[in-house]
């Protein structure tokens, strides 16, 4: 049974007996009904009654109901207000804008914004580059959706992409000081999408496209990548890249294999899995297999779009056709960002020793990882209440600073596998073991390593 | 000759003789070429020499080349650096993108970030008014420009433009806690524009466009308007309308006149002067006679455009054509947004008694205020410089914070005169003077008026 998270967390005030058995009677409510109790505020205490607030972690919308009525149903207990964690950090939105200098009078004025600005104008007109020394242009990076593939929610559109948006560019300045600015797009027309983030480029040093859907996302990425003078990052597809080369470095090192010798099966060629097929070709493999929902992809099926077509000439190196659990045979890796629960322990069996599985689907991976254990030697998930989690909060924060860092033009493989060494070398040797192949999103080492190593990269091709 | 002014300023750091007379040497240098002393500050001392920051305000690139050469000309006296002090708040941009959320440890970005921002986007999704709770949407507001006509510099391009974006959003915030945020397009194309705003909207809860040229900027604020359920103002044309229907209120209770009773003269039909006609004449005007660069507006007069025939069918009563000159003869009130030195103080003596002069071209007006008092009872300009300054800062933040407040779906004129009746109330009747009819841009009073009377005159339609 699933363990309530703090992602859905409810704050319950309630008028309560001010006997000594309230308190108890209360938390063992919410204990009964299955809520974790994570907070016990006493808010007023009269000489008969106090009001409490209690706050829990719950399942679900049902789940909070179900709280709520066990808190009700007590004698002498009412249930004043019931507010939702999550909703109220969000009210308003996660982001402000402010400004760097001082305002205070005349002076501060006459610099900042007219008359003097204008000088600052006259210079970025007659050398264009100075817009990246005396612009926000240095330091800031769009964050682009057109709300097609937002998380595992599909297709919900611009608008309600935002809240998602914003969190990434908490994060991008939370990790690495990155100014970054949601563009929720309302249109899912390639060609539109282009032509805007064309437009409003002037303003920005990078370009991070977030959950628009594959195959659109190709194109808009490649033809921005040849048209703008900025680099052009697609975080579904680049930065789960770089995180899975890192993680899969370090449990190629917790099992003693080389991944010229592995066999490697990819479940999901959407964005996230060419991607991956993609940056882990420069390494070398073995071989890798491609499966998605038909099946193996080899050259000989049907209906190879452009993106298959690509897998199937550069992956299979025995072109075999068949079912993902017929890849899984004797493959030393498996890799998925496809869909929940495609198989179970007794095809981990069938892998060869020492097993590496990967099943990041969200949030449902593509096996119980409990279950991937009984065989595998290092299972990684993309939730973050198993160890391993792969989370590309590890990649794209140091990705941009070390850009802009570098007043990178543009983005390429060699960054991005420097990026994915930096992360892997977090974890020193001593710290390296089946369940710690990459270090914690919180660790301040990790950001700062992967901006140093793409600026070097940059540099080297500058 | 012009006084230099902090818009302008230079520190040029010394190395000098420890000597009892290097200050007064230094300082008088600087005097003896037209400098402004404004700072002199001793960084290093040492037995026989001293370094000093010397600041001063300055005129022109070759006015700071003087002042450097005259101090490094002084016996004993060395240059060190000379910066400038406006390009060094510049550096990296005047804004920043700050997270309002916590994001210290796993539980906070479960609720800020996944998993738990799903639900919220589910929320937005099920009801898309809710973006305007649950998103930056709330307090946000675009910046938008095409480069073409920003500031007195005229086309300078996109990036060019930034600085002055910035400064505004930076403005945006400082008095009225508004979010706005920059966007710069790199394209001058009407339906392109009209296309990439619309485009972008889904962030904004208001578009404030912004130093696009006549008459490019009225069809595509038209156009927006219709097209978008958010406000759209263009500062250049309904936020000096509103401060110069404001400046007029006040001027004719200064001279005691009523509008019905008066002449005005408009110089300039480009934005402002057309937004400034359009808003005069829901005041009921006695009469309105504008005129251009070909003098008099009036229905006989060949290649009218849209905007010039819809000025010439609403002002001029008498139809008469003529020059400037000859407009001015009989007036009460002339309102300049042209060009300078376009006439002198004895076309002012051919006015009516007790005159107003709103001169407000930028940087140089349509007549020096000097010569114009020689006649008028009231003067006014653009100029920081000058009692009366006539600037946009008055009306826009309190505008937009009104419009946000009362999540305002569209703009319009009674809600542009109430941010004009607003502005001129703050002067009240003790203060009220013929060199000050419009308040401080720093008296904190301003915004919080406009913004009242916004939101109410919003609600009241709502």
């Amino acid at each position: 049974m699933p363990v309530p998270g703090p992602g859905y967390s409810i704050t319950v005030r309630v008028e309560a007996p001010s006997s000594a058995s309230a308190a108890g009677d209360l938390t063992s409510a919410v204990g009964r009904v299955g809520g974790v109790l994570t907070a016990f505020d006493v808010v007023e205490s009269h000489a008969d009654s106090i009001v409490v607030d209690i706050s829990a972690n719950v399942l679900s919308a049902n789940h909070a109901e179900d709280i709520t009525q066990a808190l009700d149903a007590l004698p002498g207990v009412r249930v004043r207000k019931v507010s939702d964690r999550t909703f109220l950090i969000h009210l308003g939105g996660k982001l402000e804008v402010n400004p760097k200098v001082a305002l205070r009078n005349r002076d501060d004025l006459s610099r900042a914004y007219t008359p003097g600005v204008a000088r600052v104008c006259q210079a970025i007109a007659a050398n264009p580059e100075d817009a990246r020394r005396l612009t926000i242009k240095r330091n800031t990076v769009a964050v682009v959706t057109d709300g097609s593939a937002v998380l595992g929610l599909g297709n919900i559109g611009p608008a309600a992409a935002l809240p998602v948006m914003e969190g990434k560019a908490a994060l991008f300045k939370k990790f690495a000081d990155v100014d970054a600015w949601p563009v929720c797009l309302d249109t899912q027309d390639t060609e539109e999408i282009i032509r805007t983030v064309k437009a409003l480029a002037p303003v920005y040093a990078g370009i991070n496209l977030e959950d628009i859907a594959a195959p659109r996302c190709f194109e808009i990425e490649a033809r921005l990548r040849e048209q703008l003078d900025i680099p052009v990052f697609h975080d579904d597809q680049h930065g789960t890249a770089i995180v899975v080369v890192a993680a899969l470095r370090n449990a190629l090192r917790v099992v003693g294999k080389r991944l010229e010798d592995c066999k490697v099966v990819v479940s999901g060629v959407g964005a996230a899995g060419s991607a991956i097929i993609r940056l882990l070709q420069r390494k070398g493999p073995g071989d890798v297999v491609a499966a998605d929902i038909d099946g193996i992809v080899h050259s000989g099926r049907d209906n190879l779009d452009d993106n298959l077509r690509w897998v199937a000439e550069h992956t299979n190196k025995h072109n075999v056709s068949g079912t993902l659990h017929e890849a899984l045979v004797g493959a030393d890796v498996f890799i998925g960002v496809s869909a929940p629960n495609l198989f179970g322990a007794e095809q981990v069996a069938t892998m060869a020793d020492d097993a590496v599985v990967f099943a990041l689907a969200n949030p449902d991976p593509e096996i119980d990882p409990l279950e991937a254990q009984k065989h595998a030697a290092v299972v990684a998930t993309g939730r973050s209440d198993y160890p391993n989690q792969i989370n590309n909060v590890l990649a794209f924060p140091g990705v941009f600073r070390g850009l802009l860092d570098a007043q990178a033009r543009h983005i390429d493989d060699a960054m991005l596998l420097a990026a994915a060494d930096a992360i892997a070398d977090v974890v020193d040797g001593d710290r390296l073991n089946a369940s710690f192949i990459v270090p914690s999103v919180f660790d301040p080492a990790v950001s700062s390593a992967v901006a140093g190593a793409v600026k070097a990269a940059a540099q080297r091709e500058a």
